[in-house]
């Protein structure tokens, strides 16, 4: 099992989130993963290489956005809803509500 | 008196909202007018180059989250709340709540 680093919720920056989210496709990884719980990376079903993706989730992963693990060949990822919210009140849930599906 | 370009309301995007505002310095201008309201370029008293505070103001006003106009040999800034919270319901609120002064 690879390890994968993730910032501690006190690392977590607002312009590391803020830049996060303002890519449409991560935005729309995001918003899935909101609204279905954990996924995994082919479970997101996202029409994107492999090397797109892996790019889009390591962005979200450094900036404290989602928590990836890896089982096997296969990732998991899954919101980090309740840091971003003890850490940016309200803002998580701003975004998502505007949000439109990509 | 130089006309600037602003998008309307409804062309206000989402990603280009959340870019703007993921960069400190342009986070830190977006604060300071939403607590003093409208300020003259040289008002903001921020320490930079002419030409980087121009480039910020730029990217905040192409996302739409400011106003220009130009009067003589000043610029006057402000923000459009009112158009964002109609686009992005509490989102900007969201941002500055957790915004801390540069």
């Amino acid at each position: 099992m690879r390890t994968l680093n993730h910032p501690t919720k006190e690392d977590i920056s607002l312009s590391a989130v803020l830049y996060a989210l303002s890519d449409n496709y991560r935005l729309e990884i995001v918003r899935r993963l909101a609204e279905q719980g954990e996924l995994t990376c082919s479970g997101l079903a996202l029409p994107a290489a492999k090397s797109t993706l892996s790019h889009h989730f390591k962005v979200l992963r450094e900036a404290g956005l989602i928590y990836s693990r890896t089982e096997g060949r296969e990732c998991y990822n899954s919101l980090r809803q309740q840091d971003l919210q003890e850490r940016f009140p309200g803002l998580l849930a701003a975004v998502l509500e505007s949000a439109e599906p990509l």
